[in-house]
């Protein structure tokens, strides 16, 4: 059985899409995820993303890393649907519907409203998760947001400075955050402006991070410490990040198709 | 302009192989090379294979490595084209017109004659070629063959015990080999199986050099250490060399393809 995909990338993250709708699929295994991950034997990717069919939306969206684990909201996969499908379209994901809308050079996805409440994230305990009271080796006081998956964001003078290869796993894995956490350090360069890193829940150090950009912007936002309207500078590139009157946000950066191809299903089965 | 591609891998070693004779080609610039073969943006692959028209051969092959510089020999892709083609043919590279034939799983490909001349390696003075008075830190009196590019063999108990990634770089820039040299450390099992590890010249440890595979079975079977039908194993896999009466080498080892793509000329060019 020949199987077509379409090979996309943005912002250094990159993608194997295969359409589920269009074509009859045999079920996925962790293991044929892996080999069609795989950058020598397979096509090679980050993030597998399976389009299925929906009765919420126009498509479903699910995402699995390259180990084969499938996994929640991927911002940067998003924006690879939407660059896909070519026009407005309603996505069903884990973490809710969400509106897509094809732009210059990528896409505009509503990656909805941040949740601030600490059992949302969640927290352990109850805190304020506009300023937590709790500090990590010198980085301390961060904010705590989820947007369809769970963020710290610890505002910094210097991002380059904050050796999060060594505390992001040690926050992500810190009991306060039962299902761990994602790890952002934030420098508001001026009102319109952020640098992050991102240190990504069981993934690390990654390039950008969609939903850390959203996170990040609702977190400055809410301190007031920027407008509604901010441009995130992550490693791998920009992300504008709008928040509009409802809460809800609006991330838009780039997304493109590399190549497009088609595999022999038990080559990777 | 879309161009349409076949991705093959064999021993660990892949290639994006696209056919110059069924379509129209631009010229491709070494930034081209370098875009096709990144593994996020691009397609990803260790070379990239141009199939162009021949007036020697069916088809001439040309070797493109992921930074854009253009290589001679490699077995590897040599068995990649067999079973693209799919039927016997000559192909014409920059070492030669050479004979394929598709075997089961892979391929089988006529490497030439093993030149063993000082002047035909080359090195920089005469010299017994089948032990070189020579010595680098223990590694003493390798062979040397020229098998469409140069390669210096050292016979030692262990291979994991020689530090090439060390001795690799010193001998392959050592002033003995005009042209530089490719190094393999290889150990005699028995007579019909020796165990190889390569340092490409330009390219450093790798899990699969065919030419060093043949040229480690030449040297070998010219010492009398082995038989005249050898199987190498190298890191990546197996390789079978035969040499024929009239001293020409057959290389049988596995190829397979990946997937079959295409992609917009522009987005790389």
């Amino acid at each position: 059985m020949r199987i077509s995909f379409t090979k996309m990338h943005g912002l250094g993250n990159d993608f194997v899409v295969i359409d589920g709708q269009a074509q009859i699929l045999p079920e996925l295994s962790p293991a044929a995820v892996r080999n069609i991950a795989d950058r020598h034997g397979g096509i090679g990717c980050d993030q597998l993303i399976l389009l299925e069919a929906s009765d919420k939306a126009d498509s479903k969206m699910r995402i699995f890393n390259a180990d084969g684990s499938e996994v929640e909201a991927c911002g940067n996969a998003a924006r690879a649907v939407a660059v896909l499908l070519g026009e407005k379209a309603a996505l069903e994901t884990a973490g809710g519907v969400i509106a897509l809308t094809p732009a210059e050079g990528g896409a505009s996805v509503d990656m909805g409203t941040p949740r601030f409440g600490w059992e949302e994230i969640p927290l352990q305990m109850p805190m304020n998760t506009n300023r937590m009271p709790v500090a990590w080796d010198g980085l301390e006081n961060p904010a705590a947001v989820n947007v369809g998956n769970p963020h710290v964001i610890f505002f910094v003078e210097n991002v380059a400075d904050v050796p999060l290869s060594d505390l992001g796993p040690q926050i992500e894995h810190d009991p306060l955050f039962p299902e761990r956490v994602n790890v952002n350090v934030a420098s508001v360069k001026d009102r319109k402006t952020i640098e992050l890193r991102v240190w990504e829940r069981g993934a690390g150090l990654t390039k950008a991070c969609g939903t850390g950009a959203c996170a990040t912007a609702a977190a400055a936002i809410r301190r007031g410490l920027t407008e509604k309207r901010v441009i995130v500078h992550l490693p791998g590139g920009a992300l504008e990040i709008e928040q509009a009157g409802d809460g809800r946000l609006t991330m838009t950066g780039p997304a493109t198709e590399s190549f497009r191809g088609s595999f022999e299903w038990d080559d990777f089965a």
